[in-house]
């Protein structure tokens, strides 16, 4: 179910880049929650397209709305709850001459495999970056949630195009984009406020559900937790992290395993980063195919592409995130545990 | 549902190290599949301890027993196939220290507070290393049946202790082991020969399901996927694979995208990498607390441990993504694409 | 998850009677299925209200619009199936006495107790009859999709108010609207065209699946296959059905079993009733509760309320069982069966 | 999933009657339950054949060994619980001559169709009654932790042969068994001590969820709840149950709606029926086929069979009701209800 993610809170985003509309079903949801709508709306800006130079051009006011699981007063009722993005600034045309030569980094050639005939392939279809709009609804909605459980998660980019300070990511966006070419990063995310206990041992481990929702995150090719890979490089005396009491609570003295041992928080944050590919539409010549004709050919993909995602993601990795944990609390008290 | 992964073909791992039995029960394979045990156990061999100086002294035949499942014919029948391994030669006392100081880097304290009184310490419990033998059972027999499929599945270590090179690596090892210490390291595997189309476009991509499973092996921090995290310094016309018809087949000039691209296959191998922490169980003395006392106390976790796991975790990971790989063959076949 | 049913198939049925829309979620369709809307439509129309005397007169259009999941050629893209119908025609003042009292026999009382301040009340909020026109739109494209495969469904009211014949049944209603009171009744359905070999031998089993989905329609109080109930009085010599070549194919040349023989289709088309309950809005004065005053108090129903839903009913029963083959048609494909 | 169900508590059953071993999986069980393994197993011997001249000779001891899951101290320990039963009394040699002869009533054909070469028939394979053993662990468990809630669950044959009092169902067993015949019958599960508000809004529902696990008992054909299919002849104003207050607690004053109300319990009982068919497996000889040599033949089923099956599925109702009713419990909790 390629679409749908969580175990008690489960959502499925669903939608295309050219469709009438892009949204998302959440299930799950306990009833008698007040979701902020205006709150919920201005984080959806922060991965919303043409805001600055950095993005693409598409403009999208990417208004949430909701149209069932709220009563009159807005709170939850209990039933599924669903949101939907009007998709208004199509431009199709841009995209016919994408319908037979896929784009080189992009999931265009699988895409024509797997779907064949029923294949939108307008926008990106069910691939275009606009579809993680519902996803940070559905963590936007968790966030909430957590946020009056005093958990906080934030995220930020950490390395653009090779560099880490602010002004050298901004200037490599800036270079690739005068050259018609992309550039990829690294986002870190933070999640603060989590008792210990929450997360399940083995598949629905902590690292396990935030990198397989992570990685739903197009262009994500790489997750990892604390020391993460650097990991091979050290000895267990280095990377372990010394328990120790700081007044009543239990600590670790470093925080080397990102806030996650057996998959199951120890009270210490949560630190993982996640590592965004290049944006893959390029307008820089490049050697593809054209399936019709089965020939070689040359593409300068056209259109309004982002030179970069990662500023963009970093909203989407905070939804991400959010979800996660979400069902993992949800989880942990279904099997008894009562952290809160 | 922790201990349970996948779609269609669907296993869940049971166990603990010390109780009478682990094991697996595995929902989803065809009826009518000869499933090899002699090959099984051979692969079954190459995680289990005992075999030599790199690895813990614990000796265990760790022989899966079918118990369910196969017909007379040794076929599987259509209904769940479940295979124990009995526990034999657990020595509890060694763990009588560790009911209430947690080693540091292990799951110890995290499990503590999740499970309380219902906490089943000894040699792990249910986080114990051994849980990987089961896995490595649904996983043989994925490998058994991909393999007739003509699909190859190899990984190998390729890094520990941050060497790169076979006897260094062993050398690291050595050098922990005799100090008392443990090394951590890095896994890479290769999947060869699945056509293009496999995997679905979101949640259960392909990176999100290998990575779900492989974050599922204890001690696995990192997760990444072709050029994984090295895309944050690299630019689209790097990045992007060109693709070019290579006689009748399409293929990538370049395999920077690792096989996969929007989640699904491009007929190019996939490769990832996994990296593993150091083994948290050390020798040489290390801060903790005792929970029961709370007070903070050194630890020197005696027993027998292996100085580095990394090298009997490749079957493992080469286990874990055959599982996932099998389950997402069959959901693109549930969802009517026919690739084989 | 209530709101989700399905296996490879799956759908969310979401909404409230009186929140912007009712809608349903898909997945699990396979890519490039053309969608007959209009053939859609009308099967939506044999459930719509306001038709005729027997229903009520709430008029709805009904309209399914199907807002993603389709390509510009109309054919499924792979992606979920979203399709709406936006709520018109609502009058919630009608039901501004029923906040604190719960009408007799519905599901007034255990939402209020389950939802809380959260509760959504006004039509029935998400219990509603009305959330089966979403459940008729999942279940009419399967219907599309199997009658494709030669699977025909056919379900009719063979009971209402203890009459079996038409105009009685007819008569039955209109007595019972006349006098502010309503009927139930039975409604069978035939599935014919399975071959052989569809279901799975446990709680995945047809019968399971066939009833879950079936009790999902709100009124549904009994579900039988075959002799059913009447098993109870029955020897097996005079239950069991005798198999028998006839022609190339095998028959049996009665069909007390319904069809499913340990969950699993025999070939001979299946037989299953469903039994509803009397609409339990009437306008009859009933004994009931004020929760917010704590008194017993005098209740007649107002509003729009059919006098039997019985005839209504039968569309949907159809489409939760085509829900329910279709989905079992693709866990056989799954598991390696081939039929088709 | 054919042989799993649950949400948040979830089973899987596994074995075949002639396998070396039946078991059960369960996940989602709390930490630091006591199972108390005595209790279950008076339990399991209600349902064990061999007891007295109504039911099979076939004697098991059907002891179940829980192998995985609880700690030294008997407590659920968090991780899956696994229960096995072994084997012993196999005689297979019984079987020979069901290779190819489908017994009427039976699963066989179906099974030889779905399975082809991997069928396992010795006993019924996956099919034979014996897999209830399991459904009782799993359902045992639940019983116990219901009934530390105050929540008690009790089914009994209300009819057998027709005959619904206790002496006249006996001799209608018995004359069917000396007439190499059987008999089906009708049980009746009461659920009391639930509070209101437990249930889902629609598919899980707890009709449906009920209804679910207990078609998973061969031979189940119907399932009604309250009047059941008793409605079909009756008025909204005789089935709806008029509200009152008794002291400060809600009840209905009457019970038609056998506790459910929407899905969801109204903290009145629940009542629900199953019907049982006649054992297939009859000494009389039938009409059957030989699918090997495509030929119409007669057949007398050898072997040792039930004449009647409904005392033993007696406490197998009660299992199914319960592992469906504590999953429902888990349900409301994790969606935040709170009722105990």
């Amino acid at each position: 179910m390629a679409n749908s993610i969580g175990n008690i809170f489960r959502f499925t985003i669903w939608g295309q880049s050219h469709a009438p509309a892009i949204g998302v079903t959440m299930e799950g949801l306990p009833a008698g929650i007040k979701i902020d709508q205006e709150k919920l709306q201005s984080f959806l800006d922060r991965r919303r397209p043409g805001q600055n130079k950095y993005s693409t051009p598409r403009k999208e006011s990417d208004t949430a709305e909701f149209i069932a699981g709220l009563n009159p007063d807005g709170l939850t009722c209990g039933s599924p709850v669903t949101a939907v993005i009007k998709n208004s600034n199509t431009k199709s045309s841009d995209y016919s001459e994408l319908e037979y030569i896929p784009r080189p980094g992009h999931s265009d050639y699988p895409a024509m495999i797997r779907y064949g005939a029923g294949r939108d392939f307008a926008g990106g279809g069910q691939f275009s970056g606009r579809l993680t709009a519902p996803l940070c609804i559905a963590g936007g909605v968790c966030l909430q949630i957590l946020e009056a459980m005093n958990i906080r998660i934030s995220a930020r980019a950490v390395m653009i195009g090779g560099k880490t300070e602010e002004t050298a990511m901004l200037e490599a966006i800036e270079n690739a984009r005068a050259e018609g070419d992309s550039v990829g990063g690294i986002v870190e995310c933070v999640i603060e406020g989590l008792p210990a206990g929450i997360g399940e041992p083995m598949f629905d481990g902590m690292e396990s559900r935030i990198a397989q929702t992570v990685f739903g995150i197009p262009a994500v090719k790489g997750v990892e937790f604390g020391n993460g890979f650097g990991c091979a490089a050290l000895r267990g005396s280095e990377n372990n992290d010394a328990f120790s009491y700081n007044g009543g609570s239990v600590i670790t003295k470093t925080n080397n395993h990102g806030g996650i041992l057996g998959g199951i928080t120890s009270s210490m944050p949560i630190v993982f980063r996640a590592a965004f590919k290049p944006t893959p539409s390029i307008a820089k010549e490049q050697d593809s195919i054209n399936i019709n004709t089965a020939e070689n050919v040359k593409l300068s993909v056209k259109g309004r592409h982002d030179p970069c995602i990662v500023l963009r993601a970093v909203p989407c990795v905070e939804a991400a995130a959010a979800a996660a944990v979400y069902d993992e609390i949800l989880m942990a008290k279904a099997s008894g545990f009562e952290a809160f």
